[in-house]
């Protein structure tokens, strides 16, 4: 089995087709790193959260990175790493049609799995939502695969 | 659904039972994510790696979180976040006996899937394996799970 780089199409082609993702971002150089649903729109993925410790800390430091991955077996895995800037979508009247294009995008997923889409609740009170949409504008995309030749192989 | 916080057993239980991870490291406040295959022991986890960026990361800056998840479905998923430092587990003497027992835990894995475990190659170069062995020692686990009903709520 060899491991090769995956090209900047096959980048895009395994974020475009997943929605799971790990998002990681720092404060003070210590690392924070939680799952996301996020929707990839060109060059840019969109995902909303609840406010918390990530949307914190990404307004602080907008710097993050986020890997998507296939782990499918032994001779079949890909995965790829982004680097981006985050962005918060505010719904204003600027905003407005980005914020519904990522709403567009976003709404054909739901929010069941995501652990920043839903806090934990406390004893009575609602699980209201009062999410916020944002934008990972990606700087940096690159990947890996693993096969069983060296085709396509890159150096690196 | 309601989503409530994980007890520290039911981390440990999470973390244990699974073997890939995501592995946060962050240099001048930039983030970095990757996979990992992972062994865990009381309060720390074992994993290898090749020489390269996360690895030159994480000897300059050896603060790190690892995500450790189970998405399963819409009323079924768990994640765990753990705070740790980077610790390389060299082969002297005076480290032999961890860094054999990392390796007893690692063995009973294949690294077929890990990314950092193979390098790319390059023309002519056969893929010798020059991993390292290294210890994530964890401060703080924390977790979250969706659930239907609020048992075992926990107030955060």
């Amino acid at each position: 089995m060899f491991v090769r780089e995956l090209s900047r199409e096959e980048c895009i082609g395994l974020v475009s087709s997943n929605h799971i993702g790990r998002l990681a971002c720092a404060r003070n150089d210590q690392p924070y790193v939680v799952p996301i649903q996020y929707a990839y729109s060109t060059n840019r993925l969109y995902g909303f959260s609840m406010p918390g410790r990530k949307v914190d800390w990404m307004r602080t430091n907008p710097r993050v990175c986020v890997e998507v991955d296939e782990l499918a077996g032994r001779e079949s895995w890909k995965s790829a790493v982004i680097y981006g800037r985050y962005r918060e979508l505010a719904d204003t009247r600027e905003g407005h049609d980005e914020h519904m294009h990522a709403w567009s995008l976003l709404e054909k997923r739901t929010n069941w799995w995501e652990p920043g889409g839903l806090k934990p609740v406390e004893e009575g009170v609602a699980a209201a939502s009062h999410h916020l949409f944002f934008v990972i504008d990606i700087d940096e995309m690159t990947g890996r695969a693993a096969g069983e030749d060296r085709v396509d192989l890159a150096s690196h």
